[in-house]
């Protein structure tokens, strides 16, 4: 056998600690030796609920003082490049959470960086490696709705995103924080790159919640068209409350498809005939994507294990993050935006 | 145009006002002309309900007094016999309510005086008409499923039965007066007759509810062999609170079918993460079965004005009186029991 | 009981039949007592499924023979204005299939040649009276979701609509004949008017199916803010070929709520594993709205019989078409359009 | 952290390889170390997969030759009292398959060795670990549904057994072999012990297949009576041809509860309006309980670190076995069997 893939945290908040659980409970042949956060507590926690003794408070530090392949990248957007290009430099491989960075500047600096360091770069977009998601791109590749015309896919999260995720200075707000996933997605399950962007957002909820951030919106929809004429649409509600939900249908020339679902356990109850039915619903996006996150992982130390390019990377982040810039260039000067504006 | 179908109802109850409803507003062709029921009240309140003049408390004075082509029978399972003999003495067509008899020598009566008066005799078995129920059975005729080797058919039922209904003496019980339905779809999904009979019967509601009667249960399995060695199930819950439930389950050589849900209407909403999805349940029979409740009576006019015979007759009902009886005995004498001890 | 509804039927085509079925079998208050249609063959198809004698091939005809109270016009889109404003003057009542005209001036005119002749006007928005729109109305309105932020609304159609109807000079296309009932629902759901529209639309099939008109599409999104800060979007498929697909989401401060479901039977079954189970979908729209077009006909007939307003009339007409007009801008000039651009 | 758990399979079919998988891939703090199977074939097969080099034809000799805390006992039920015995005797833990043994005798042998030996022992029932199944045990106890009143529980499998696990002889066919888990399911979540057992059996699909062995089922309904009066079936159909299906519905006195589904992902395809909506079905059983194998697997390895008594274990085989030794006397008989009689 050869040696464990090494990895060092960078970052050891909530993902953090999902990827964290990934590596020591489910993927063998990676090892989690190190981990990075600059707030003494949040390190401690995480640190202490994986029994990880090699804890620093910056990536420099690590890089320093342990040994290890790989990063894991869970900090703030705005921290990405910095980050990004630091473990590159050095030599590490890298799985990048989403939004990729700010702008289009950082991803290249990231892109390149990985690039001229022969290191690997994976996108944290985990929906690529869900078993239902991963059988849907599988069976429309193979034809069997016939050609994509349009695609619909939505994420709606439960809880306001801390201050930092809802302002677009420091993460361009929901739709890319939130709606990363769903930016990847449409392009990975169209087979096609967005061409022209339009978006509407509204803000219900940010003043009973305190939030007084400028341009903030807790509800938007995008409507998007592709290169080759498709249609697709984001919808994106943050905080919506009532569970995590992620969905997508797509329509083919042959057919419709629909992946994923609200019900999140088969344990149906009824008790008052006045109330109905009641089914599970999923409450948070790791226990929604459960197994995505293992086999994201999985396939992050396979890939640096047997040398491979990950089958998400660099480019599929610079797009999402694109989609990103034209969408909130859309809502916020009234008008559809065309990627050409924002990528020349 | 031919003459309407002119019909009197004899007992005026809750599913007496289901059949009222049913031809005054859906069944153009038959016309409900006169009611009949020994309570002053229940008569003037469905006659009220659906503006009939002719009223009487007996079908003796109704045959005297009022012209009409057919009775649809309500009353209780006591008396069916007597009145579907009156009836069809009188040469008036039949609807009668399950179950058709409290014992076989009822159902041979009711049969040999509808045929000796050359009249119709049509069992209410609505699930004949529901177009799941049907759609079933026909796609199950034509071998999509193959052979069928095991069925599992079910009635709950919301609410305490009325006194006369939970006792074995009037009414043959819950297995009877609930699971008629149940006793007649098995052999019609699985085109063959009961053989053996094994019955398990359970009392738990019926001290808190006051009830008292000797052998009263509120939940029952019955167990059923067919005579090609099918096998089948009934189950039977009433009062079961939850609602009103109705489905069955086919295994048939090639594969399985499910007719029925508990979801009752498409309105699925969620406002609380820990709670979860809800969805309406069906709440009562004639909400569930309201189509069939309609065909049912169209089959019914229908076969007057044409002169044909109704697709679910005499036999059928005959037939659940007697794996009603047996069930009985069974569960009485804790032994399987053969349909030829009851049908010698 | 006071005397009958009569009704004339102004086209004879295939939604006639829908309306004509409800009258005859399901409405006993109405009376279809004449029916139009400018095609000979349709007219008399038509008339002789339902036994009517009295035929016309001009409405005029029908007014100066026959005697009524009521019509229902179906007949295509750019005769709705003509038709409705001579039925008005002559004193009937109308029921005015969807779109209600081609422009705002159509709809004016009709408006208030009812107003002027004192007629009823109910629009054929038959989702109005669904029984599971109208729960969910109900439910929203109860504030069960909370404020409404956000509606999708999706109608995809099977088949290719006729030559006129899939022209923007005869009909305004897809937008208008199929998703009328989008533009009625997203209004009546939100509680709010539409304030700003944009909208993508592409052509996917018409080559294959040698449709050649200008401006053709098979394939729509739109995106709609409402006045009070809401959102929603309408998509439109069609043909899609893979079924009728009529559903609506709603997002609202509180939950979320689902109306409407693809499967349209509880019949499911398997036979083979590497398949799957398999569920009826919704076929044709007379059966997904089986209920809805019996109970819209009932509420004509009332509010006739009782001389009260309907419930769904001119101005929900105009807004629809109103909206369908920005939409058809929006898509042709690519911007955002304004409500008041259109409703000056 | 203290030394890993080293386990030993003994026997490397098919159950066996789920079970390598999960300590392999998924359960860090063990450690397969050996494997025995009396086949080279699966030997070399299953060792090869996992890189274990470690391989015996017999449990002697691995006790022998390699060190090792426990064994997984996975080899034909005939064989489980021999094997547990040995591995008692020898001071290893075990993880014992179902059905614990062929008669209660054995039964008795292996939970005598187990405890004289202080060794854990397991049974191998999953659905206790299964997210959904855990799920609703936990909500009856918690009264959700108050006090079950009748529980059915059906497992229907796939493919036809192998030749010894379908002779009564050899494994008390396939109530033993694929129902050990519903015997077990049933008693855990009625919280109740079975009294009384009826059981209808037939063979459907034998002949066709070249079965020629006395007493070969392939479909049988078992009905059950609980000690404090509750009712209870379990369906068995194998082999189903149609998927791997599990499930159970219990009717408390406040309500009913559904546990698990056919539909085995959430992606929904339409491309044929006359065929419908196509849903994946589960396909096997490792699939459908991935999560239950690996948390059965983490329970045993922390049972034995920490200490811990497994919490389902020789005494739950035990019943689970004589309710297939009353459920065959029972259909062999025909006549209800009380556990009385089997296990005096």
């Amino acid at each position: 056998m050869p040696g464990l893939v090494r990895i060092c945290l960078v970052g050891a908040g909530r993902v953090a600690k999902v990827h964290a659980h990934s590596l020591v409970r489910h993927v063998p042949q990676g090892e989690l030796v190190a981990i990075v956060d600059t707030s003494p507590e949040t390190l401690q926690d995480t640190a202490d609920t994986f029994s990880i003794d090699s804890r620093f408070v910056s990536l420099e530090q690590a890089l320093e003082s342990a040994q290890f392949d790989a990063v894991v990248i869970t900090t703030p957007t705005f921290t990405h490049k910095d980050l990004a290009v630091t473990a590159a430099h050095s030599g590490k491989h890298i799985l990048l959470e989403k939004p990729m960075a700010l702008n289009l500047e950082g991803c290249d600096d990231i892109i390149a960086a990985a690039k001229d360091s022969g290191v690997l770069l994976q996108l944290a977009f985990m929906r690529r490696f869900d078993p239902e998601f991963q059988a849907a791109a599988e069976r429309i590749e193979a034809g069997e709705i016939g050609k994509p015309m349009m695609i619909k896919s939505l994420t709606h999260g439960p809880g306001l995103p801390p201050a930092w995720a809802r302002d677009l200075e420091t993460s361009n707000g929901n739709l890319a924080e939130v709606n990363s996933h769903d930016w990847d997605c449409i392009r990975w399950l169209m087979f096609d790159n967005y061409q022209r962007i339009y978006v509407e957002a509204a803000n219900f909820k940010g003043q009973a919640r305190g939030v007084d951030t400028e341009n903030f919106y807790d509800t938007a929809l995008a409507s998007i068209r592709f290169e080759n004429g498709g249609l697709g649409s984001i919808s994106s509600v943050c905080p919506c409350d009532y569970g995590y939900d992620a969905r997508a249908e797509i329509i083919g020339e042959k057919g419709i498809m629909q992946i994923g679902q609200m019900g999140g356990q088969a344990v149906v109850v009824c008790t008052d005939r006045d109330q109905g039915l009641i089914t599970p619903i999923y409450r948070t996006w790791p226990k929604r994507f459960e197994w995505a996150y293992i086999r994201e992982m999985e396939h992050f130390v396979e890939c640096i294990a047997s040398e491979r390019e990950p089958k998400v990377g660099g480019e599929d982040g610079r797009w999402a993050v694109a989609g990103v810039l034209a969408a909130t260039a859309s809502f916020l000067e009234e008008r559809p935006v065309l990627m050409k504006e924002v990528m020349s």
